[in-house]
């Protein structure tokens, strides 16, 4: 059994449709759990910081989200938005295609300037892989290559994908884990909604685990 | 049957991994089949652009994708992008917390800049709704205030979300008809993979078709 479960966890809402009320509950969750951070889209980072303000729970932000198919401009910009609005982590989508055709530098030149504004203001870059698309050799160049242009964690997906099998499993999360330094944390995410897989992935390498079933399984405790 | 069906159709890809191999053929096939649009991710508006360059099919990207819970900036500097790269359409999605607060104001500075944008460039803002997240009373909303903000047509479904029935149906077709005036176009999107649905969309009143399988069934023509 894990110890502290709840430190690991992303308390994560990024529902399209959520309400300032959803928000302020997260928040309150979150706090109450002392969770690691609450996750939310762009237009919630401002209501998110103003409720976690003094708490121990950190304000996490996606950006170019979900299909990292955003030019690397609005990624920055939407990233220098929601530092100024009281991010504390950014969750970006690595560029599938450039990472796919292994354009080392189309890749640096999307990820690196994220790592370096997120770094001068004090904050943490996550970068999602999206696992589910990707043959182990990408997940491998993947992981290798957020690590390289200065992400400080790597994150398996984004939970938006469809179908089966579409988010973290343990065996990319070893894939991870193996693949960069210890330093590097991994973010398991996506299908995450018992304890028995929140802790499997624990096992396998995670150091973060995002959620949105979070309160299902941490009051077992 | 409807005559001329590839007329109504935006050909599109918004796979995550879409491949630049992929994006070349979409666009061949759109310029082979005289559709009205390729509908595409911010990052291959300038490749769509320059394969499409001289024919009858215009550039569609999509803006503040899928959750629309982007903040305003944003949604403006990606248009922008867009359009400085080639886009002569823009698909946006409303903000949904906006929409469903009644918060008239604030669905106003989210939209009408970018309208105002678009119209400036020579270009078309789609809003789209998300209809799969509302009720009959928030797609009469969505529908109205889209149109007096400026947008050219109202859409649908982003073809994003999880699960059965989160696309577009006739019932939000009609009702969406039936709240705007005959000016504003009705992109139907989301789900829409064979000819007979294609062809229920238009008789309830959709001017555009978004689909991914357009070439499935355009080849029965």
């Amino acid at each position: 059994m894990i110890h502290k479960l709840n430190t690991y966890i992303d308390h994560t809402d990024l529902s399209p449709d959520a309400s300032t009320d959803d928000i302020v509950r997260l928040c309150e969750e979150a706090k109450e759990h002392h969770f690691a951070a609450v996750c939310v889209n762009p237009v919630w980072v401002k209501t998110a910081a103003q409720q976690l303000k003094g708490s121990d729970v950190a304000v996490c932000s996606v950006v170019g989200f979900p299909s990292g198919a955003h030019k690397s401009e609005v990624k920055v910009a939407e990233a220098q938005l929601a530092l100024d609005e009281g991010a504390d982590e950014l969750d970006t989508v690595i560029n599938i295609a450039a990472l796919k055709a292994a354009d080392h530098e189309g890749v640096r030149a999307d990820i690196e300037p994220l790592a370096q504004l997120a770094h001068e203001n004090g904050a943490i870059l996550k970068v999602i892989l999206e696992v589910a698309l990707l043959s182990d050799e990408e997940i491998e160049r993947a992981s290798r290559w957020a690590a390289e242009f200065g992400a400080d964690y790597i994150k398996t997906s984004t939970g938006m994908l469809k179908g089966e099998n579409s988010g973290a499993t343990v065996a990319a999360v070893e894939l991870m884990r193996d693949s960069v330094d210890p330093q590097i944390g991994i973010k398991a995410a996506g299908g995450i909604r018992d304890r028995a897989t929140a802790e499997a992935m624990i096992e396998a390498g995670a150091t973060r685990l995002g959620t949105s079933s979070s309160i299902s399984f941490i009051e077992e405790d």
